[in-house]
């Protein structure tokens, strides 16, 4: 046996679909990989089976869709990779958050329940289930009314993504669901509940979406009593008080999950992960003063660092939660995929477009090959990446875009290549300031898929940044990362590593390629984020709130439209 | 014969072409109308009939091409209308100017003289010649050192479009053509003297393009000598001191050019005028209170008073220059049609410009229609208009366009509207400096052909100046201008008009068409302005000089890449 190679299992449930991935222990490398695209996929409009129509702003998923990845992911790892099942060691779980799951005591889910399928309510709803806004706004002013402490952790902003937001939608839209539901539960937990029998709470995603810390626990029990006097106990009587730490083993595979997965009963499973902070260990990333910046329609950057720092305009800031024995640090930028995005559907004439297609290239392609022949401050634009407000360090929604420099020259290359270079600015704002807060950073690993398709967007992040630049290999990190988890909760005498740190060292790799800053390019960037900086502190400090009163002219006059038709 | 109709000329010399119209004296009607196009156009690349080329800037006409207009165009107006050439009792000419004719002391262009035909300085240069930029910036900063009077009267700033910029440019570079033109003269004055064998000067040119004025005359020889020690005595060497009133008559039609006109000779010639001076009574204005807007690529706007003000950001301001015993002055933005332009042009995505020719609409028709579904304040943009620099009231070509107030959801239109809407601002902006510094503005006039095509923009006019806008109603308003300044010129013995205001009364009409500030729409716009104005001043008063740094920065690296080319 001990010549035979050792694997672990990474499921990494997104939002579209759940991909699974079996890889070698000692190396990282991938034996198999696998994906499943969930039957109900994202459920915005209607229930399934069903005419009841969800209002906007919803966003729920069908557990058993979850279940149908499992059972097809899994065992086709074993049969594409030909592996015996005994050579498998672990399995780590990771889930897009926070996912809220009401179910029975037993963990099965309430939609399961033929008395609740009609309820929305009763469904798990997913990150971007945006209805609990106005939730998240009264507990966003509730906790700053009551001086609560947690709020600075979380940069002074509750979030409706967030696990409390969610429940007290229920409670106050949907109260049978909230008495008859035994529990609240996160995605990732469910799944590893699924698993192993075990109920568990991971820190990972109470710490980054619940609200919880390591030195002060859940919000007291008088903060959600203001909330509402039902709400008081919901820690107690709809969740767990004690949490699992992370790439730890919470149980093994019960004999029913393993005749599901084609799997041996008995193997470790590790505590539950959120998918993005799941990622890090895949990224290289185990220890401070590297960021890793997960690039998308929005941007997501983690830092691990050992002490405690007050950073203005953070995500969020949770102990243990990525790491053992680290604070994890995370920042975000509301824009980045989504306004090049915006540019291509909106701000590309035709002539471009006609070009592109004899050339076979997509727009993206196009717009930066076009843009990549311009040099810095060539353009003579400058703009602030506000076009869905800025998260971090401002975190202020009624902020924003703006372009500035424009002349009758200009061209579209020139105002993509602002937009890319606004979300640079951005980032090294939000770099400058964990660096100011006394959090070291030197180097940049860059995760997500976005980056694969735009060299450029690195090549000036690298120069403004004035940072090395280096991409995770892997292209599912947040899966690999679940499979470095498990190796870690197998422990060296289950075949695995005595720590993360060694686990990530030996599984985890990062591309050979670097963008390195050019050394004229990183002068002229500097110029222009300072120009940047005057802009973003004018507009973002209230020197002049110009964005904020046309947002509220903008919504009275959509409102107003709204009732009259 | 007193039964019998009578009518004037007028004729009006574009940049691409020359325009004569005759109409009725008694009331304006227009009776013929006749275009040549000038065989040599306007002459930016090499010289006709050789291989010299002309370096970037230049823009060179024929005056062969002068001749042929008159000779083609008013032969017509008395073929096709019919009338009797005794029935003709005034004649009047304006040009686009400054153009800058060198002749012999009999008015023969020195470009008919074999000897210097291949010398580009020998050619008239005209309004967009842009090569004597050098010129015209070193005459500003000689003329703000030594404190000179006239350059207050101008905004503080020499254009490289007048008059001086363009002969010293010639001085400089061809010193042979300067000391052979025993005259630099305008156009409209070089065609009057082919009409009348009568060299005039002209008020409204010398005004607004030679800084001449009233009271103080043409600036000092000590100011020509400081630019140069051979120039001091320019205006008695090469110009005449004598200048001719608008309105009145030059001389008489000569028997050449009557033969050449097919008209009778002795018919009286008014001054020539500036075609954009000469439409201004065309347009029924011949009074203090109403603003005329000449709406174009970039908007010229123009107000007569009684008193001498000082209005800042002006770009001139001439006593008896368009109506006597008035002071004219004039105001200007750098941007509208070209800003338009440049939209549709780098800025509507493919499937608008699809839709577009689905509908078989231009895409400026398809934009103002989207466009105009719009509510103001509904996009929540808003835009400085300054893409091509801020001539009033800021005077400063380095400022550059802004867009403010993005978002993912932001569409074409509403950039597109918010274009329309900040050229308004601009507007808005110049009428109240013009008002608080003592000139009343009670109503805009519109003139100029673009207009008719962008409804929208006048509308939003309206509501942001709260002003009602009325249009001018002929579409050669500068013709016909030249024809009223001609029925003056014949005076009431002639069968014209003892005063320019009852010329204009009786032969200038407005369109029944008007534009009303909507009472809710006005609010709204009064708030966006206030607005507008805080980005205005902030970025145009210096507060913050990004735009200028970044111009900076842009010129440096585009000089650096045409170095390396």
């Amino acid at each position: 046996m001990s010549e035979k190679k050792q694997f672990t299992i990474g499921i990494d449930f997104g939002t579209e679909s759940c991909k699974a991935i079996l890889v070698d222990v000692s190396n990282g490398v991938l034996a198999a990989a696998s994906e499943y695209r969930y039957a109900h996929g994202v459920i915005t409009d209607t229930l399934p089976d069903s005419n009841i129509q969800l209002e906007p702003g919803w966003a729920l998923q069908d557990p058993s869709d979850y279940l149908n990845a499992l059972k097809r992911t899994v065992p086709r790892l074993m049969r594409e990779s030909q592996i015996d099942p005994e050579q498998v060691i672990g399995i780590g779980v990771d889930f897009a958050g926070s996912t809220v799951i009401p179910t029975t005591a037993d963990g099965t889910p309430l939609v399961f329940l033929e008395d609740y399928k009609e309820e929305p309510n009763a469904w798990p709803k997913i990150q971007r289930h945006h209805a609990a806004q106005e939730q998240a706004d009264r507990l966003t002013r509730l906790a700053a009314e009551r001086f609560e402490t947690f709020l600075d952790r979380y940069g002074g902003k509750i979030n409706a993504e967030w696990f409390f937001p969610k429940v007290w939608e229920t409670y106050e839209n949907a109260s049978s669901i909230y008495n008859n539901a035994e529990r609240f539960i996160e995605g990732c937990d469910w799944i590893v509940w699924q698993l192993t029998g075990v109920e568990s709470r991971n820190v990972c995603a109470a710490g980054y979406k619940a609200l919880w810390s390591k030195s002060e626990g859940f919000p007291l029990e008088t903060f959600f009593a203001a909330m509402d006097s039902g709400l008081a106990n919901v820690v107690d009587e709809k969740m767990k008080r004690e949490l699992s730490p992370v790439g730890q083993q919470v149980g093994e595979l019960t004999e029913a999950a393993a005749r599901m997965l084609k799997l041996r009963p008995g193997i470790p499973v590790a505590t539950g992960m959120l998918d993005t902070y799941a990622a890090i260990p895949a990224t290289t990333v185990v220890e401070p003063g590297r960021m890793v910046i997960m690039l998308g329609s929005s941007n997501t950057h983690m830092v691990l660092a050992e002490k405690e720092y007050r950073i203005p305009g953070m995500c969020g800031m949770v102990e243990d939660g990525i790491v053992p024995g680290l604070l994890g640090y995370e920042a975000g930028q509301s824009c980045c995929g989504n306004l090049l995005d915006w540019f291509i559907n909106n701000a590309v004439p035709e002539d471009y477009a006609k070009e592109a297609r004899k050339r076979k290239m997509d727009l993206f392609q196009f717009m930066e090959e076009k843009a990549d022949k311009l040099k810095a401050g060539e353009s003579g634009l400058i703009a602030l990446d506000w076009w869905n407000g800025n998260r971090s360090i401002l975190v202020d929604d009624d902020l924003s875009g703006m372009i500035l420099g424009y002349n009758l020259n200009t061209k579209p290359e020139e105002i993509y290549r602002s937009l890319l270079e606004a979300t640079a600015y951005g980032t090294r704002k939000i770099i400058e300031t964990f660096i100011a807060s006394g959090v070291p950073i030197n180097e940049i690993i860059i995760a997500g898929n976005y980056p694969v398709q735009n060299k450029l967007l690195l090549k000036i992040l690298a120069n403004v940044t004035r940072m090395e630049i280096r991409l995770a290999k892997s292209e599912y990190t947040s899966a690999l990362g679940s499979a470095i988890y498990a190796a870690t909760a197998a422990g060296e005498t289950g075949g695995g590593y005595a720590t993360l740190q060694e686990a990530s060292s030996k599984m985890a790799q990062l591309k050979k390629e670097t963008f390195i800053p050019d050394s004229n390019d990183k002068k002229v960037y500097n110029r222009l984020y300072s120009e940047y900086t005057l802009l973003h502190d004018y507009f973002g400090y209230g020197h002049n709130n110009a964005m904020k009163r046309l947002k509220a002219i903008r919504t009275g006059i959509l409102e107003k439209k709204l009732r009259q038709s």
